[in-house]
């Protein structure tokens, strides 16, 4: 296993922001990592289109609120990777924000190349621009020695009910 | 202590929306949870200016994405417990929703008095009729136990990093 200390992207990979044409990518990529379910491209492409409506407050930039990255292998295009950092804002901390990084997943065929890893930082450092106070996210026990390695720490329990 | 085993609100009380009114109950309830810093009354408005614009997709009936609530006593319209249900639209689960509770606080004052459980009862209910798949929350260990006692239970680990 070759290991990467930088944050860099491996040669031969890019990440930008989700787009219709992920749509094949990004759904199988889920399906490793829990239900996707019936969803259509045009399901997808609604979705996209909602998350590219949502704002964040008082800013000329057009930031957003949901920001979903895939990395791609360029030669092939092919969606290696996919996760999302949604941004609240809060009253408190000033009326601060709060990412959160949610449904990160990383197709079977491109593990333990660091693709992970350059996922996390990308999203945190996205966290981070848009002014975040913290990025905050919830991950089974198995995988927190992985979030460690991206620079976070234990901070609680996450809790849940099913409808 | 007396010991509420239904879900509805004690008398003397009643639970609604925020609104620009509940400015000073809030911060004070707030800040007995965490930092709340620097919040103007017309900072305050803003943020939930800016809450009642977001709203789910696709819906007709308004329906929102931040729902914050308030329980105020009725007699002297005092703040007693402040808390959020965040909805989130994800591509997993058919494109479903996913309810977040946030910023959980009784003013010192009011606690131990079923009115913790109440909010979060209501919260959870707001979550399942927006039509959310699951509710999480995060929250320190050593309140597990009051979120078990409103029907959660333990789902994974929170991990953070801060800016
Ligand atoms: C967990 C997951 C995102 C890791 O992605 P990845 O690209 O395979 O991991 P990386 O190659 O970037 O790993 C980075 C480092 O973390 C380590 N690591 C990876 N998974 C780990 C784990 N579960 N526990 C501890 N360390 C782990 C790697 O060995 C590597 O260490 P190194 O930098 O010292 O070489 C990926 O395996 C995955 O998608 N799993 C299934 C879905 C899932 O569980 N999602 C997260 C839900 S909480
Ligand atoms: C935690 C908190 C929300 C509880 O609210 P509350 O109104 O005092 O609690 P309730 O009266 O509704 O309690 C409901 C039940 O949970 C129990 N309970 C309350 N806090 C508990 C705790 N920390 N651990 C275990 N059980 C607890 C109560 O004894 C009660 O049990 P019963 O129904 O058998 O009588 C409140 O104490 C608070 O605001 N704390 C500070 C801020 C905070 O920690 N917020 C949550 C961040 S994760």
């Amino acid at each position: 296993m070759t290991t990467n200390t930088t944050n860099s992207i491996p040669a031969g990979f890019e990440i930008r922001r989700i787009e219709s044409r992920d749509y094949a990518g990004v759904t199988t990529a889920l399906s490793g990592l829990t239900t996707v379910g019936d969803l259509s491209q045009s399901q997808f492409d609604d979705i996209l289109a909602y998350w590219d409506t949502q704002l964040l407050p008082g800013r000329t930039d057009g930031a957003r609120s949901y920001n979903t990255s895939v990395i791609i292998e360029s030669a092939t295009g092919r969606v290696s990777a996919v996760g999302t950092v949604f941004v609240e804002k809060k009253l408190i901390h000033a009326g601060g924000l709060v990412g959160h990084i949610e449904d990160i997943a990383v197709n079977p065929d491109f593990r333990g190349k660091q693709l992970g890893k350059v996922l996390i930082n990308h999203l945190s450092a996205q966290g981070a621009s848009l002014g975040c106070y913290k990025v905050i996210l919830d991950c089974d026990e198995k995988n927190v020695g992985f979030y460690e390695k991206c620079g976070y720490s234990r901070a609680g329990v996450e809790m849940q009910v099913r409808m």
